[in-house]
């Protein structure tokens, strides 16, 4: 459908009047993007788009899996050995199914996409399909939609990729060596080399002490190495480190126990709670690091990775088959906070995909420990529903300070604008209910959406001064 | 209280409005109920209902946990070895008590119940009790109140009970015999030959194995008893299997692990351990059996049955003492979807009691594998708060495409009107949400409603021909 | 902001309409305070509070906790060894600070208690805050600013203290023999001799033995020293008692096995395991002593207390560290419910930080046990949020009958009108969907209002007759 100006406001006139005047207040505040998986390549060549397809239907995991869950085998989408290389026929396939994403934020993001930055003219329908094909052709073709451009249209700010430990970060040295003024920045993502479920672990590990000049089978030097990179992606503008994990744990262990985990790990002894004890003990690692660098530090955690077995086979990871599991926060963090958790220097930023985790474990925590801020909705839960169930969740608790602002977190470089622009619509919406309510005057409600929607992200992640 | 023609609809004006457009285009859609618990017999024999204590108070388990809660002994309502069998004065008690009920979806079934399909032109008082007595025992003694005259009246398309692995299924060899065209198929649900802690157990599975012609103490002959029966059942009309388990888990184990469970459990020596992963593997080989015979599958899991012993000791089950539990989804079901779940034929309906499910595991889960489907609120969350936080929980994750249409899972067959209308109307009243926010065009909306409200349940549920 | 009369009602104006007339028929009626923390000693000595920072700031977790994560030392506020002792500073700290409860409940609180109880005619900001400082100081020399004087202004009924097993009760006693009538009565809150984990609990349960004259290394002996301590505050009025439990784990042992418990506890011997034991017997020994004496029961359970090791340490509890945990409450309170569960004459109030137990643990277990009732959203969760979700998810399933009323639970005795009055119109504006949606009369919802908000603390705490 067509997008309406009103989009995702509440019908009530009196809701609707209060929060049309905060939006128009923070609707053309520039895009902060903190935390996301664009490709930074894209900057650092401005490469120009050029297949519908390619751009918006084969890289999205949240388009595969609800095709997947129709019974569309991914082949047909494009993706795998035998996949279907006629672009035109999947966008048609594409669109005869566009109908099932109706509800879905996809749908949403999508929509906003074509219309607003492909400036289509129609809803995509199986009829206009190949029309809307051809249009979007042309439109990439032109100058003003080179990635570059497209980032100083959408009103950029700044934007953050995430690299791993090994990452060259040499599109990130080209943007800066180029004469674009683009703020692309880095965030270091070390999963690999904290993570002993990864395959390969040791071989990594080996691979991370030659990069860094440090003997990483020695616990201090595999910290070290940890500095030496974390310097170098600070180099390249990089504010923050990011973690996924399976769960929140933390630990707190003395030096000779983690030299212990550390062997056993590398020689192949390593148990489970092991493995479980070196990923808890990192975190604590990181935190300090973080107080001594000043990176934040992102916890995203929770996540089943590749829970379908045969299409993880077949197709690799990102296809759609992560699953949420049910977080704990409470008893995972207290080694961390209770080593780092009092500095009011240190950021911690928290996402989880378990709902539940909000009223009950992150409101409170952040509302108490200096350190914590809490995360936008994440992945799943960013999303019109998922945003009102985390502002009524969060704020009574934790207040409005205590939030990180809005991150997209997308690698679709199209729907950052969409993404954005939900949030702000959707912030919006609950402020003037609390206005409307008599819960909060008008002129503090203008302020607070204006730092949720632009300053908060810029402060919690340090990216104030350039 | 008299019900209202704009029942349950939104407040909001431009809301209901659309609303009431929604809800007119699916209300007198015919009813599909895919999933119950009605007693054939009443078909089978065409039954005339008599006494409206026989018939709303005594067999209703909401209304005797809610009368219970209150400190009203259950013999006072007619159950147990002492019970009142003055089904007038029980009556008078229950319209006493009525107002307790005020705020539950059982009142309102009730009031649906008496008001729509018993025609009394009043609320039930104290005061008027014994009169509305008299007015439904008059009323039921109409011809066109007998069971299948009201099953016509209530516009039933398809009606499915429910049987045990045991029953002979003669009610519904009697209805197929009879000249009446009503359509009441079976569905086969075998607890007591898949569950080991059923009393009994060993002796059940040597009289399943007798019925079946099969050695249910070989691992092969006690699957292919259910085979057997499967197909009894599907030659009375049935279209799917349910099963009601204390979790969702599922195994994959090899068939010498599956003959050693089943010998430990014939012997006596089955641990508590054995028994879990018995039920686990059965489900998994039920669900290869749907794929061999197409049969549905519906999963219900988390409840702890008869949490009152003293209760449970005199009246038996189904009085009022089942509880949910935090029910697992993710992990629970990665054995029985990795075997089975890639199948695109294959439906697995799953339901919870435990509504932080919903946007945490069932939605991503049902958003991604091709087999499953989210069935409706369930039990205590079959309700007006229940659905809205389901609508709002899962469709923006699952999709519409992936949810499984309404089943009323009733024993009340007075209230079947009641509560597909009911979900009629929460239907129409989100999809007007998300249409005035901008979020759904009304043309679409309208598509999904009748879906939701009819198509769906017959689609997933393979009923759409005879 | 100043304080809108029609503040937390709906904005929709039909539902607003039927809110205001709910509101409008219980905004007076009096106050029943049935837990709470208040000082009985303001009352036996009718106290005058001198200082707005030792009233309003400094006893307040709430504001603590937040203050303390925006990076606030607590010394700044006054805690602690080095604390500031400037409590005009601390003040205008306070006031600069305001802005951050933006959103939270404590906003609302001490909004009201500044203007509707204080007087105060403007809103609190940095620039106003030393005249609103002394213009308090000068409100509080006032007489009728004595805690007499305003529990009377406040139309307080009767309000529960709350007081440990080792209590002298003399200030109740002396509110007894003054010639007050103003009803403050006490709680019996044993928790620091039923815990073992309560630091040098041995001397403890000794001292308990001299104190009630009974052998409490004997388990008949100790459970006889309950049963006159329960006696001694009956005396003053007491017709609750309260536990604070880490969980709901309820046991049913042997005497054998509870004296062996004892035993080891004594000697020192006790493990964990041994420990959670003795706490969840003890529970089921208390519903046994309600049933005796008929004291109501109230259980406060899944606190994680103290989890900021260096604050605890310093400051010690009470200072905001305290963090919600998951609960479970069906299988923790089955052993105590089938050993007294079923006596409709018990009471046990039960009391959640775990809003995932809304719907799927506490409205059912109270929709069938007589004795169970569902307390109001406690702490983080007294919110007009949180009574959002409150009602939305118990009614349906456990009724308004089998809820307990509201408790303000506080020890901010200013905040005590603002805290029923947020109550009630929380209360006024769930009946008013209700009613507006045709789901309850406007009549029933009169009587439901003045039920919640009056008279069913009175009944289930068994307040009505003095």
């Amino acid at each position: 459908m067509m997008l309406s100006e009103q989009r995702l406001l509440p019908s009530d006139p009196a809701v609707r009047g209060i929060a049309e005047s905060l939006y128009a207040g923070i609707a053309a505040l520039p895009i902060v993007s903190p935390h996301g998986h664009c490709n930074p390549r894209w900057f650092a060549d401005d490469v120009q788009f050029t297949d519908p397809t390619e751009l918006l239907v084969k890289p999205d995991h949240y388009l595969l899996r609800l095709f997947y869950s129709q019974g569309i085998e991914l082949a047909r989408l494009g993706r795998g050995v035998n996949a279907n290389e006629d672009n035109r026929a999947i966008w048609q396939l594409f669109a005869e199914h566009y109908p099932s994403f109706e509800g879905t934020p996809s749908k949403i993001w999508l929509d906003h996409a074509m219309q607003k930055v492909l400036l289509i003219e129609e809803p995509l329908t199986a009829e206009n399909a190949d029309r809307i094909y051809n249009d979007i052709c042309r439109r990439l073709r032109e100058n003003d939609y080179s990635a570059r451009k497209l980032f100083e249209r959408f009103g950029i700010e700044v934007l953050a990729t995430t690299e791993g430990a090994f990452d060259g970060l040499q599109y990130h040295d080209r943007i800066a060596q180029s004469d674009w003024k683009g703020r692309v920045i880095t965030t270091y993502r070390p999963d690999q080399v904290t993570d002993p479920d990864t395959p390969d672990f040791s071989e990594k590990l080996a691979r991370f002490g030659a990069m860094t000049g440090e003997d990483t089978a020695n616990w201090k030097g595999y910290l070290n190495a940890h500095r030496k990179r974390r310097e170098e992606f600070r180099r390249r503008g990089a504010t923050a480190t990011d973690h996924s994990h399976p769960n929140a744990n933390t630990a707190d262990l003395g030096k000779p126990a983690c030299q212990h985990l550390l062997d056993r790990i590398l020689v192949g002894t390593a148990t489970t709670e092991d493995k479980e004890a070196f990923r808890a003990q990192v975190l604590t690692e990181m935190a300090g690091m973080s107080r001594e660098d000043g990176m934040v530090m992102q916890l995203h955690c929770g996540v089943r990775r590749n829970h379908n077995s045969a299409l993880f086979s077949e197709f690799g990871p990102d296809i759609g088959g992560d699953m949420p599991r049910r977080a704990e926060f409470v008893n995972a963090l207290a080694p961390l906070l209770n080593r780092h958790g009092n500095d009011p220097n240190l950021r911690l930023v928290l996402f989880t995909l378990d709902e539940s985790n909000y009223s009950r474990e992150l409101a409170p925590l952040a509302g108490h420990w200096p350190c914590l801020r809490i995360g936008p909705p994440w992945w799943f839960h960013d999303s019109p529903e998922g945003m009102r169930r985390y502002f009524a969740s969060v704020i009574e608790t934790a207040g409005f300070a205590n939030l990180a602002g809005f991150n997209d977190d997308t690698r679709a470089f199209f729907s950052i604008p969409a993404r954005h622009d939900m949030w702000r619509r959707e912030l919006a919406s609950f402020l003037a209910r609390l206005v409307t309510e008599g819960r909060l005057s008008e002129a503090a409600a203008h302020g607070i959406a204006a730092d949720l929607a632009y300053h908060a992200a810029k402060r919690v992640y340090g990216l104030t001064t350039p």
